[in-house]
């Protein structure tokens, strides 16, 4: 016998790409009834005008985002801009579940934040990437949102990193001091305002570095994981470029070798991390992650090679930086946090090609 | 309470795109359990080294197709290249239900399949549209479709041409004998051999059209269609063209108005042939189908209007290929064919952007 | 011994993608001098933060538009929006040439025009397609350009549309009451303006109609085409839909066959039109354009088939909308209007793949 | 007064991409005349059928590759996979300027090439990236071009590479022993070969890495450009990921910074280097290098960081794989061998949007 609980559920930010995603979600999974959908300057208009492939909550009308379009619900996604999710938290019940899509409430050091974000820190909540390795693997991050009526889930490209590079970490393989991740985006990370460099005709045809040379705000969120991994210091160059997709994100991270280290102890690291992990495959040695395999899915796809002339371990991370890198990672918190199956209404298989 | 009753299905031509589209299906198909899984050069390989993003069947070993292997399940879909599927199928029970993506078994005419494919006639099976509109809509296909055991899956272009066009064909508001269809379509709907002009090379940044002027093999099953909806006489002329997308079907169809016919007339007749449908969804009007909304889900989305300078109809059809144009089909066949309620297992939300 | 002169020219909307194409185009024209390029809202700041692919020009800076920066100069290219040429343009002499890559001076009819366009008609200019068959082809657009000093350049839409169906138009071998024409288009036919639908993130992966029904303003200009050409009516069903690529126009344009011509005199016909035509093709038998054959060239491609089973005409075409949809028609009718060879600093090679 | 010469130039391999691009450029190159065009498999066709971009040449017949066909040119250009040019090579006399678009000729370490190509070594001949900055930049590439009758066309990859880091290398700003490249490339630079892999419905919508882990044979090649600029030691590590483009390459490169070296000696360092160079420019500060503003034409766009926290110096390259990264290198090497001013039939501007 299966026990069923109908789990109501807010989303706030519906008309962006995150909330659309996260709707996208929760319309199959099967515990949950979608209850207000809100927005900021699309309030009052149809879903189904900003979100059309939404079909089954085309007919929907948005509210204003506000604590009383939010309030009466068991769970409230948060998909607004970063800076705005703090105010409008603070206005929901400590009954009620708040997932944060925004990085407002990710950083635990409150200098970083004003650092790279330019405002007041407002706090941090608990953290929701599963698979973090805490304390070299010794457990996971999973085991810390059991319960939890808060949740700050992490950004895309962090998840991306942080995946792949984290059981060298774990391990003691890896030297953590001179990381180098690049990293290929889809637009749909850049959001759905519309900006001149965001248009299809500068973005087809062209990859577009962004954020070069340590400026972007996903660097100490990648530095504070790997240190809950274990690692002592973390240093990490970043580098994003947009390339002409939707969706998708293709990290490639490079840490050096620890003197000594095998190339078979490298893989049996990444494999063992991950081999209890719904969400996280290593794929057999010889195949590389593509983004397209992951589109749609809750999956993120592993990678790890040893190039022993550089004396570099590789890392590569595929992923779909709407659902594992944002509404994906949300409901699988939301399914750890209320006790149901973490898979539940997840996708495993990727829409491709 | 609900009762469930589990179906054993194989698929034939797994290694392919709509082999693999219609495993994607099935893997979340609550009352399906997947069986043999089939190919032909690369029988004995990893279903996992060509189909990446089925991770949940990434482990399944593709065996030969053949009847030894298909024999001994409920279900047997082949996604097979045109003229493969009439040897195998007669070697299947006629108690399996027997799912056809090719296009041996879907034209009536005899002539017509050998002036357009080159080779004998397999025969007719019943086809699979159930939101085909029979005798002006009297009836629809789904109500020939119940315990079947042999399913003619349309082809992807017609199916978008047909839904697009035939409200207007049943209501006696267009005229059939001058139609005009041009299609932007997607690259997986080429097919997954390597070809020079499938290249991505070739593709990107460029529209190529290909089968004009009467070639297109989809052109009689196209008029069959419009026949059955109640047409006297059918003539089109159908242009398709591939445009750098992976995915995706967009069709406008014009017909020349019947004289004296009123444009709401002809929104009325569009809106009532689909208002009961679970999967083709009229919009509202002013907004026009996109299909990045339809994305690896089985909904068909059509818009329409009236050009009055013009004295045309134009309609847009916007569908996957893949999905509502083959193995979405397949599927919603099967269920009704099965007995089982009809959107059982079928996306209704599309993967956008 | 070959005479030069050095042709002075201003370029106004310099900083979008029409005006970018000028300058493009204008850099390796070996008698041209570039003069004051100049923008609206980014007057003032670096033409190579704006173009940064015109590395010979990334260091002018871009004026103020109008008839102070403008002035002075032999030759005066607007690439505006819609509305803003006439105002510009009557402040500048009568001895300088002022091409206007917008449409304010493109139709006769002013009722056509306020119809279409909405505000009032600013006067007709000298039509910028040379290839344009004028009385049957008794003679061409660019025994008219000649010596001109206004030219209305043409809608790359229109081109398309035009240069594909002109041929049977002029030998009478089509019935123009019946026209359906529909195009496949780049982003960089709808402007540089942010707006939310015209984001990458909405492009990628989609095919997006627009303008459905006869709505589109190119409608009345490719009908005026046709009329100068010999049609005594016209009669236009006129769809484009955006595909993912930056630039090019893919035209499918398809009439009804005047009863009893055979397919060998269409093929004749379209040869002849343009075998003397530098910038526009017939390809050989069989093979059929691509936009990206035409990728930042001058060319139109174009091929022909007749559908003995529809009755119709299909002729497609392609072409860069940019280049002979835009600035190259400008360049090319500069060069007439100036007396120099009609090719000068025109590409004919594109840039593929 | 201007001399001029016309030099008789044969390309091989003149079906294939690098083949086509030599063309495309050559066909406006005001001292070149093209004389045969070869191929193999393709031998008897028409130009037309594989480069029907390439206008002015659409007629040509392509001729069987061998030393009949090529002989009696004063320039021959080689487009040919890796290991065939030797032996056509071969059977040229010394007094014939032969290009080698592949990468036969292009090291000097006989046990490199074999380790990384698996064959014989062909033996080294001058090497075609003229603003490579030999011994610290005392003197550059170029220098050992004029008059050379053999050259190797550097690869793609490793031009973006050596580029974007050889400032600092040669100013002795950053360590080379620990080097990080990640790229991101365009499908061009896989070939025109039919595979699977490459299949636009494969590479839509998805980024794949490939030659993960220090096996991509662009490797050595980058080492020895660096140790020829001035480095004692050179480690890199090398990480290429096809991205849905046609065109271009973004390579971003790392390097530890050396210990007390400031951010404004690091920009002016990179800012000297190319001070000169008709080609490659540096850009503004804050302005990123894109793809596609170098599409089509001969240039590499440059621009470096100094990331404090991470230690490392941060330089992008964009540049046209098909351009500046092959056939623009071929003919900017002819045009130095030949003592023609070296920018001749060069363009500078790119194709975009």
């Amino acid at each position: 016998m299966v026990m069923h609980m109908t789990v109501r559920v807010a989303v706030s930010g519906a008309s962006g790409y995150a909330g659309g995603e996260v709707l996208r979600l929760l319309s199959s999974h099967p515990e949950v009834e979608i209850g207000a959908v809100t927005a900021h300057s699309s309030a009052g208009e149809l879903l189904g005008t900003h979100q059309p492939h939404l079909r089954s909550l085309a007919g929907r009308r948005l509210e204003a985002t506000g604590a009383d379009t939010l309030r009466g619900h068991d769970v409230v996604v948060l998909a607004l801009p970063h800076g705005a999710s703090a105010e409008v938290a603070a206005q929901l019940g400590d009954d009620v579940l708040v997932l944060d899509c925004g990085a407002d409430h990710r950083l635990v050091d409150a200098a970083q934040w004003t650092a790279f974000y330019g405002s007041d820190h407002a706090g941090t909540w608990p953290y929701g990437l599963p698979e973090l390795l805490l304390d070299r693997g010794s457990r996971r991050q999973r085991d810390l949102l059991a319960g939890v009526r808060r949740v700050a889930v992490p950004g895309c490209n962090v998840t991306a990193v942080t995946l792949g590079i984290q059981p060298g970490v774990a391990a003691g393989l890896v030297e953590t001091t001179d990381l180098v991740a690049v990293l290929a985006v889809g637009y749909s990370g850049a959001g759905k305002a519309a900006k001149t460099h965001l248009l299809a005709s500068e973005g087809l045809g062209s990859a577009v570095p962004y954020a070069v040379g340590g400026t972007h705000r996903h660097i100490p969120e990648i530095e504070q994981n790997l240190r809950w991994v274990g690692a002592d210091a973390v240093s990490l160059s970043f580098t994003p470029a947009l390339v002409p997709m939707a969706r998708g994100i293709l990290a490639t991270t490079t840490a050096r070798l620890v003197p000594g280290v095998a190339a078979s102890d490298v893989r049996a690291a990444w494999v063992d991390a991950y081999a209890d992990e719904p969400f996280v495959h290593v794929l057999p040695e010889g195949q590389w992650p593509t983004t397209a395999a992951t589109t749609g899915a809750n999956t993120a796809l592993v990678q790890v090679a040893v190039d022993e002339r550089a004396g570099r371990v590789v890392a590569v991370t595929a992923l779909d930086n709407l659902v594992k890198g944002t509404a994906g990672a949300a409901v699988q918190s939301m399914n750890i946090a209320l006790g149901l199956p973490e898979t539940t209404g997840l996708p495993l298989e990727g829409v491709a090609p």
